[in-house]
């Protein structure tokens, strides 16, 4: 999933490469002042060029469309109310950052009298539609509001630490019986936009921060990064495991491409803990080679890094850094 | 630094790998039910095996003796005397597991009187010659101790998360002044000893954990797994930084080998935060490569992948687990 703005560039590059992607507009009515109204159309002539863009492509099956209202204090009441009505109408996902700083949690407080969580239910916003990153600040009461809503929520721990945002209580949503999905958020907050480290970490962080080695165990964390994954994005009956009838997205791991492949022992906490991307030999999406052999298939990575170059040193001097 | 057992055939790996390594034996008597004189032999014998090894393949300048006694509770008092003593009268350093969990932390308390770090001060155990690993559970006191002592603490922040030790106060040692060098820890806490690994994660918990993304910056943790580690072992004249004089062990990054290194911004950061082991393409210890171009040149890695897995099933058939 990806968010904010010139997504249909990326919904091309989405088409191209040959993934699959559920992409969003990130919607901020208070931050960009606009209207509820001028803002929500942003993101629905977005999703209709998105629609286009799968017609054309005949890509309806790995490109997907989601709702992104910024967050309870990017929009305002009045704009979340339309993607909660659009929402159910439609039966578009809603992706929202909610609940990620302890600022957020006082200001929100403070305007609404509620909670975060609580101010977005007090008005019916939350539901099984709703996919939530980030989710660090969440008060005793509110556990219980996200899992009677079905509320996913997406936990992206390096980004939680680095940004120095805290540390999101997932042993407790995962007691809960809430259905905890691991994702990356993005570049501003994450140096590597990568699966297997968010893995490692999500394994580590909450056993030395609740002092209990035996909670969210490798395998918990494969299936946040996996099955989990898909139910949040509402594609479970299409990806997230090897199963027939689902659509054949896999990553194939060589053992012998790194020293900590050896020896083969429990392959959950080998994918967990030992492995990373460098073991990474071929990957499919949808039933193609995306990456083959240690070659990507559909991205010319050479001519890719070049152009990434200039774009870097072009902004640098339009900045007057360089 | 490696601690522990079989250490003569540690040091003869080490000798036929032709990297740099300082050696401890892991010296217990209260575990192994010795008398204090016939553990500190054992340390003392291999020390001498250690010796001579050097000498006949004249590689003092690459193999390191240190005495190892294991932990406040894993020696006796007298055993630990004999190590402070011994190494005052030979500039012997020492390696030593302190304050690693809470419950040492008050065992210690509840037996001497003292915390641990303060325990060892009683009786002199403390200068700059004694290496101190994980010091998790710090008390406010301690602090100045550690500092006023010169004592080198090494931190293994993988290794306390899935161990569920805790967090090692690094932000405070590092504002006392205090040398923090940046380990592993061993296998049997700690799945890949990967000094790219143990950077990100020493460079993301502080910020997550204190709340605040400032501190220990990049530059820090780099120094931390470089000059400060060298420093540590007492080898800073010798290695920890790229200098004329000092012998050549260098690691090269290759930006190219995937495609966190692009575009090339501050080199800090991209070493903490966005590359890992796969962008090495060689490297040197003692001016001599023992990794180049992506292929090891002392080890032969298939044959040694096959001897792993088959001592690995060997060892689970005679713990009648295969």
């Amino acid at each position: 999933m990806d968010m904010y703005y010139h997504e249909i560039e990326i919904a091309k590059a989405v088409a191209d490469a040959g993934v699959r992607a559920v992409l969003t507009y990130g919607s901020a009515d208070v931050f960009f002042q606009r209207t509820p109204e001028e803002e929500f159309k942003i993101a629905d002539d977005f999703r209709e060029k998105l629609e286009g863009l799968c017609k054309e492509r005949d890509i309806k099956d790995r490109l997907f469309y989601a709702y992104g209202p910024h967050s309870p204090y990017g929009c305002t009441r009045e704009l979340l109310e339309i993607f909660k009505e659009k929402s159910a109408e439609t039966g578009t996902r809603i992706h929202i950052h909610l609940a990620e700083t302890l600022s957020e949690f006082n200001d929100i407080k403070e305007k609404t009298g509620y909670t975060p969580i609580k101010y977005l239910d007090s008005f019916g916003f939350l539901s099984d539609r709703v996919m939530a990153a980030h989710v660090v600040w969440v008060a005793e009461e509110e556990f219980s509001i996200l899992k009677e809503r079905g509320v996913h929520v997406l936990h992206n721990p390096i980004s939680n630490l680095k940004l120095a945002s805290g540390v999101s209580p997932v042993p407790k949503m995962l007691d809960y019986g809430i259905n905890v999905a691991l994702a990356t958020d993005g570049p501003a907050s994450n140096n590597r936009l990568d699966m297997f480290r968010e893995m490692h970490v999500a394994a580590i962080i909450h056993k030395g921060v609740a002092k209990d080695p035996k909670i969210v165990p490798a395998k918990t964390v494969l299936e946040m990064a996996t099955v989990n994954a898909a139910k949040a994005l509402g594609l479970e009956n299409m990806i997230g495991s090897i199963e027939v009838g689902k659509r054949a997205d896999l990553v194939i791991l060589n053992l012998e491409k790194g020293t900590q492949g050896t020896p083969e022992h429990d392959p959950y906490s080998m994918i967990v803990y030992s492995l990373d991307t460098s073991f990474v030999e071929s990957v499919m999406v949808n039933g193609q080679w995306v990456y083959y052999n240690g070659e990507f298939t559909t991205i010319k990575i050479d001519e890719l890094r070049e152009k990434v170059q200039s774009i870097r040193e072009r902004l640098m001097q339009e900045a007057g850094i360089a």
